[in-house]
């Protein structure tokens, strides 16, 4: 494992100030399983970040989100115990959006897929590609 | 390879309806290189599409994004050549979010890197994690 994460709060700062952020103080953010040599993986999932996010993951070593419907910090398994544990944290050129390498507990998804890319296309129409593997109810109830 | 794409008209329009945009009609579009079985592979970069870009892409099989910055399609590698040919086109839980897994020609960033995530944070400060493997004046020139 990375001994670069969790960061002291003055790094995490300094990265949060290099982020750019849309004028809702936002920023993309993916989730990637890690993997291996640390660039292949599963996609997760997709979610946004503020500053203050980008902070608490740095300085903890656990992705935290922020909710846009519940306007407020969303610390990923607080409620479900499906944590992500942070591997890497990367931006890419235009500094828009982040990468996370993660470790990711059970399931990323909350209807209870490993990760939330599960509909697509298969002989010629719009199939889901993935089992549930854990109920929401477990997850949630 | 997927026999799945490109696909007909009717069926990307039948997509493309099924997805969520933005107020300004957009769709964030994350490009994984595809490898092995389809899960794994190089988070390559993050652009937005929206429905013209999502049917396009559908419909021929190439990766084609919508640029904020221009406001127009953006085929990508038209001016590049480092297209990315289409293998499954998928989309999240919630229906705003595209992971289009792709077989990458030569390099995804503009910078000349394989992907665009190469910022991150190694020994205590912030590092660049990957070469430029093109000049971008031979991209571009």
């Amino acid at each position: 494992m990375s001994t670069d994460y969790p960061t002291s709060p003055e790094l995490a700062a300094q990265v949060a100030d290099q982020l750019s952020y849309t004028k809702d103080g936002l920023i993309a953010a993916i989730a990637q399983q890690h993997v291996g040599d640390g660039n292949g993986g599963e996609v997760l999932m997709m979610a946004w970040m503020n500053r203050d996010a980008v902070i608490e993951t740095l300085t903890t070593g656990r992705v935290c989100y922020f909710s846009r419907s519940r306007s407020k910090l969303w610390r990923k398994g607080e409620s479900s115990g499906q944590v992500q544990s942070l591997v890497d944290f990367r931006w890419d050129c235009d500094s828009d959006t982040v990468l996370a390498l993660v470790d990711q507990k059970g399931v990323a998804c909350h209807t209870g897929r490993r990760n939330c890319f599960y509909k697509s296309v298969r002989g010629g129409e719009v199939s889901n590609i993935a089992e549930v593997e854990i109920s929401p109810d477990d997850l949630y109830g």
